[in-house]
């Protein structure tokens, strides 16, 4: 169905756009940088959501709600904290209309001037610190374990629907512990249930690391990430976790006493994911034909399509198809019936490949005759026809299929295009000609980094977890190295 | 435990005020107007979401996503909408703040000025009817039944926790439709949806009716609404649904072809419930022990609380806990044992009553020895001992009879402070008094609608739709009448 798509071939990101465009997921708004998240979309966000929802609070976090508005000047008190989000915000300055004197349209009342101006929350460590100081006296007070589902604003000049928008969603957890320990095993258990939740819910494959200190968040003292591999070679942050050590705790002047009396700032952790997982999994599975969802994923998971010349056919394939469907339903699985008489099944059968809905039913006369319906599947296209009798547990298991065959499908892509690099050379040639994550050894330095950023807008992604302890040069300065990191250009 | 509540038949406002803050729902934040939502304030809301979130699906609507931002000539284009929401905003004036050169801090960048400013959305109907107009050419693109669950901002002077901020949370629902009929139905389906919700599952009896033109929402045809009473005899409006007409699809050109083929403009409707809920909630059930909360909306629905001398009673008396608690979660119901050795029974027990969990049990060692449980039920005060044997029945109905009595105490309560008045005199001192809901009748004009607001500040709180013809004179200005209207001082 090329027709609906540019070629995924031809030109990746207009693929992309097209995809996000043509599938419902998403649009740009009237506002620069602000997209329209359509149900669709939408409806993906919430599954998510829920899942990873479901996922904090069994490792015991609550949701809670702080102001979407920041003092200003709560950003100039974490030094590096400033630097990285102080900068591109929306800023609020007035809280009144009125009417123009000289016209119809509305002005900003200059009478109505804020004393301190208030920053759209780019992130809320300041805020949720500010209220912390409030809360904790005592080691009995701690932990805190808070996450918040909120709508967040970093003025971003070059966006891109999903991946990178001036206004997104998200959730940030907050936690406030009273052992650097404690708080580091935290940062540790958060990147856990993302990479779970990426790899089992997702079926996106991720490297699970730490970030350089160029990379980290602004205000953190380690960053951990998972990063996951698009079929472009380019590389996307699908989540991150950050230790704050006492650095919000420092800047607000968050202490408590401890068992044995003593007055010590409170540790701190930090771990957020957003809208932008949603383009991850559009770039990470999808193909010419369009979205390929995984089945845990998908809003629809199966939908039935009745194929048939005249009203009389139409009515005993519906009696069979709408069995079918409340049978699948009782199992929990999400089913759509469309009878709709004004689209043909061909249309139909390439919106629903479109939507990646993970698996479609055609009944048709000759179905009814020999009790058969026809699967097709939509990570493979394959199709065949299988009995009435017994679908229930024929979908039930294709559905399991379908999610652990995109998920290998994407391991093996990731695999296939993992290099490990020891020459300059070979480290330019790969990223200019095919993309892909790169493993390479570095000296250490920011410098390094920094230059082959310069010279090949490759960056370290993350220094992985499972990196083992090798010697070696640094790709770039021949200076010894002692491991191996993930080099890769980024979405 | 009036040790934690200033009384509520002393100081309503400050009981109100203390128990927000003494049962950990919310606090006010640092940004003027703003709150924090805690905690275990926002898992009450998370249970109003889930809830109106099913009945929203059930209805046939989706969930979606539109900017938080408004361009301001987006306000001027409905000429009543304007009046209502473009005065008391949030407007975004710029996007990068830069380092004072004098100083340390942070100030605007002069360079970084919108061309238009922005508008943080007080409601979406501008912003949504500017995208439906690129998602609506014809019939069959109708009916849109979107909702969105967002944050909005007003910026009210004078702010109170829940029942009125700067900044709250709420759903906003925007359906478009291809008939004023189809759109009037919907407008009166999601006012039904709001009064079901606020009746069954909030335990809070509603009057439903029509908002007159004084108070309707700016940019409708017609405003619906529930009214409910407060213990202290002020109303509470808790819901509204509005029939929008054509109004904002003129505003911003939305037409479509119907199946003539004729083009015409689309009919709206819209709808939204807030956190204020939570407020009327509070306000409805609660008092001097602190919350009072229906089953179906409480956190924690039965609290176990161990009393024991020592470890071994402790442990003891845990296996039973235990058991009780696994077999209650397993019908569904959310069950807290708290085995806590860092405060006692009596501390515990008023700590839960403070938080309004329906049922409290209490074991002890010689409950232990009878198989009995001490059952304490929160709405009534009244304890009862009961064999362990049966114990999960027992509970099930009692959570149902408390859900039940807490409905039927606020229902009695609006009776009693329902009053029907026909005497000037005796309006005005029933509101000076005793406050309350007032039946009488009105001339219908906006004049005396003012004048009654001006010399009583009670307001026309809704046309009832189940008020009977009947003829009379107005309370105020003597002139004829057809039905009664509700009046109230209000919220």
């Amino acid at each position: 169905m090329a027709k609906f798509l540019t070629n995924r071939e031809e030109n990746y990101a207009q693929w992309y756009n097209d995809l996000v465009i043509k599938a419902d997921l998403a649009e740009n708004s009237v506002v620069r940088g602000c997209m329209v998240i359509k149900p669709y979309g939408y409806a993906i966000w919430e599954k998510i959501q829920a899942e990873l929802d479901r996922k904090f609070k069994a490792t015991g976090h609550v949701n809670a709600y702080f102001p979407l508005f920041i003092p200003k000047s709560f950003f100039s008190k974490e030094a590096k904290h400033v630097e990285g989000f102080a900068k591109e915000c929306a800023i609020v300055t007035h809280y009144r209309l009125k009417k123009d004197e000289s016209g119809n349209g509305l002005i900003v009342d200059p009478a109505a001037k804020l004393e301190e101006e208030l920053i759209v929350r780019p992130t809320s460590e300041t805020i949720i610190w500010n209220s912390y100081k409030n809360w904790i006296q005592s080691y009995r007070d701690l932990p805190i374990l808070i996450n918040q589902w909120a709508n967040v604003v970093r003025w971003e000049m070059r966006t891109r629907l999903f991946l990178r928008t001036a206004e997104f969603l998200w959730q940030e957890g907050h936690t406030a512990h009273a052992t650097s320990q404690e708080a580091i095993e935290e940062t540790e258990r958060m990147l856990g249930v993302y990479s779970d939740f990426a790899e089992d819910f997702m079926a996106l494959p991720v490297i699970k690391g730490y970030k350089s200190e160029n990379e980290r968040f602004a205000g953190a003292i380690d960053t951990y990430t998972i990063e996951a591999l698009m079929q472009d070679g380019k590389a996307l942050q699908a989540g991150t976790s950050h230790f704050l050590g006492q650095n919000f705790a420092k800047a607000f002047d968050v202490q408590f006493t401890d068992k044995t009396g003593k007055l010590d700032y409170v540790w701190a952790t930090s771990w957020g994911l957003s809208t932008r997982m949603i383009g991850a999994l559009i770039m990470a599975h999808s193909d010419n034909n369009g979205l390929v969802l995984p089945p845990r994923l998908a809003p629809i998971q199966v939908v039935i399509i009745p194929i048939y010349k005249n009203p009389e056919q139409l009515e005993t394939i519906s009696v069979a198809a709408k069995k079918i469907m409340s049978s699948l339903e009782f199992l929990g699985i999400s089913v759509k019936y469309d009878d709709r008489d004004t689209n043909k099944p061909g249309w139909k059968f390439a919106n629903y490949e479109l939507k990646g809905v993970p698996v479609r039913l055609a009944i048709g006369p000759r179905d009814i005759e020999n009790s058969t319906v026809e699967v097709a599947r939509r990570d493979t296209l394959e199709k065949e026809t299988v009995p009435m009798n017994g679908i229930e547990a024929h979908i039930t298991g294709l559905l399991e299929d379908i999610q652990n065959n995109i998920y290998h499908k994407a391991l093996e892509f990731r695999k296939a295009n993992t290099f490990y690099v020891d020459k300059w050379d070979d480290f330019v040639n790969i990223l200019d000609n095919q993309g892909g994550f790169i493993m390479a050894h570095w000296d250490g330095t920011a410098e390094t980094e920094e230059k082959i950023k310069e010279e090949t807008k490759a960056t370290i992604r993350c220094i992985p977890f499972d990196s083992p302890d090798e010697d070696g040069k640094c790709i770039y300065s021949g200076k010894p190295s002692k491991r191996r990191v993930l080099f890769a250009r980024s979405y």
